[in-house]
């Protein structure tokens, strides 16, 4: 092993970044119904008209992330010939919303999936990239939309199908960050508005890889179920590889995991000697209110951790109100044909540790 | 910039690694038709039966792809608690492919989606990974099965559907590859079968990161077509990243392009100022003998150029037979949705520096 590696390695799928990786900015948009959620008025943007202003929903999603993406890009007052790699994906066939979104910016791309976790994916090979010295700005994000996701895996709108209280919506939204070796620059240029505030900014520090995990499941709509377990192990070996406890960390976000699989989670990782309760939020339960908004167990999609992420979890961790957050997106790995088949549905989820730097612990 | 960077960037996405990335073994596994190709005999295994014991296509696909790792991770004298990560994906909605395949060994996963350029972007971040020292041992693979992609993208096959002669045959193979920072290890134990000859062996020492290009070209049975551009590009870049001729690489392989797209990128060079055609091969083209095989324009799919890399160009430079070649796996990147909303196919290609290592430049 090279005695400078930009990461020390812990545990079996772990490692803690030993160069720094900064969270430069981040953007999110979202559409109306996400819009009139209790993070409505923390969005960079909503949509109002679910089209994006395209004539199919999979172009609108496209547009959408592109978006999410430029204005990441804005805030950190860069360009897309300023960005080395882009690391993305998406929940469509093919990944076609990335590869007709962000893919079209003409910045070196590597396309992503892992389901709703894949911002989580993302984010650990963009920070690996970072810490390495692989580019000196990489693009992160992914999106999901509401109804390319029902087109995808589920039923025509048009049926009026019944869903179990099980069931998750596919939040529409777009997520996107800028990773970068350097700190944010404070508002210079104007017009830029970098992840930096009053009291400090975001690191990744670490990370813990997800494997998949399979608990036999095959109920796709309720696969907070089907990631639960996912989600355990990835915490558990997240706890275990560094030496932490529930303690060591501010809050603990899952990603789309909703009611049911939240409650599942926190059982599982008690039976592993682990009550995370206090400090455990799922981002599909934040981005929707389950009592007037009809989303059962909560928001789901590549979107739904993407942009609770970028418009809510970093800008409270740059503001300090956090200290060190674990950030678990959660992915569940089906396709309609795996469905059909009658496979199970396994699950995984990455693990990326986010810091808050203050201002007198940064150094240039 | 770390100044002890594992890789010097070089252009707008290439970077050499500074850090040894060795392939230390390969695995190839392919169907009956692919058997009895010009490679017939160098593949690790041939499985008459197309379904490889199982019930379903997709099953079939994601047993053959376990079948090349476990091969792969046995010649290398490794078990899969050795590998710290794997990249692996395919061309099924959702890569459901390697999720009930590879991502099943039970190793940390990043899945991919490249189209049939995945082996290229698996290799990519693989040797990136091993360079960066955030892992000893990287497990990089892909796959792809006739009938599983005729399903997924195509016709029923009992419509007994004309295919034109730009058309490519997806096919049934796969290929992995260990990747570490350390040299294979000469037969012990015995019984494994690391990549290394009496002459010498394998390390990737740099890459070029594919773009997306789009030249607008909308037939799913040209798809050597559509790629054709994108080959262009990413080996047009790493000449002029990297300050080369086509004098400097012994052999230049893209995935699958095809007679059409072959003559296409020849062309497309042309214009740029540059000739490779002495030493340019396509993957499609070696896999199958056009005259005899029904392969209209040649093979295609994530599992050709993987199958044909593990087969064919790793051993060859094993031996010698060339010193440096660029490898580009070339990916279209279209769905059967975006292919029938009328979408254009845009093209990827991700480019791998391969060079022989001789015995007496080998450094412990």
């Amino acid at each position: 092993m090279n005695p400078q590696t930009p990461a020390r390695l812990t545990g079996s799928a772990s490692m803690s970044f030993q160069n720094p990786v900064y969270v430069v900015s981040c953007a999110s948009v979202v559409g109306k119904k996400e819009g009139e959620g209790p993070l409505g008025s923390k969005f960079d943007l909503v949509c109002e008209e679910p089209m994006f202003g395209e004539a199919t929903w999979e172009a609108a999603e496209s547009t959408m992330q592109k978006e999410a993406a430029a204005l990441a890009l804005g805030k950190a007052g860069l360009t897309p010939g300023d960005i080395r790699m882009t690391f993305a994906g998406d929940l469509l066939a093919q990944t076609t919303a990335s590869s007709f979104g962000i893919a079209g910016m003409g910045i070196p791309f590597y396309g992503l999936f892992g389901a709703c976790s894949t911002i989580g994916e993302s984010l650990s090979l963009g920070a690996m990239s970072v810490a390495a010295g692989y580019g000196e700005h990489i693009l992160c994000a992914t999106s999901s939309h509401f109804a390319s996701a029902e087109k995808e895996f589920r039923f025509p709108l048009a049926y009026g199908n019944q869903r179990p209280l099980s069931a998750t919506w596919t939040v529409t939204g777009s997520g996107a960050c800028v990773l970068s070796g350097t700190l944010p620059v404070p508002k210079i240029p104007e017009k830029t508005d970098p992840l930096i505030s009053a009291e400090g900014c975001v690191q990744i520090t670490g990370l813990t890889t997800g494997k998949l995990i399979d608990f036999g499941l095959k109920d796709s709509l309720n696969m907070g179920g089907c990631m639960a377990p996912a989600a355990c192990d990835t915490i558990y070996r997240n706890f275990c590889d560094f030496d932490r406890t529930p303690d060591d960390y501010d809050a603990i976000f899952t990603g789309d995991l909703g009611a049911v699989g939240k409650r599942i989670l926190l059982d599982l990782l008690k039976e592993k000697g682990y009550d995370i309760e206090s400090i455990y939020q799922d981002c599909g339960l934040l981005i929707f209110d389950g009592e007037t908004q009809d989303t059962h167990s909560g928001g789901s999609g590549c979107g739904c951790s993407a942009s609770v992420l970028a418009a809510y979890i970093l800008p409270e961790l740059a503001k300090g109100t956090w200290k060190k957050v674990l950030f678990v997106p959660t992915g569940a790995l089906l396709s309609k044909t795996s469905f059909n088949e009658g496979d199970s549905i396994p699950g995984i989820a990455h693990a990326v540790v986010l810091e808050h730097v203050s201002k007198k612990d940064q150094k240039q």
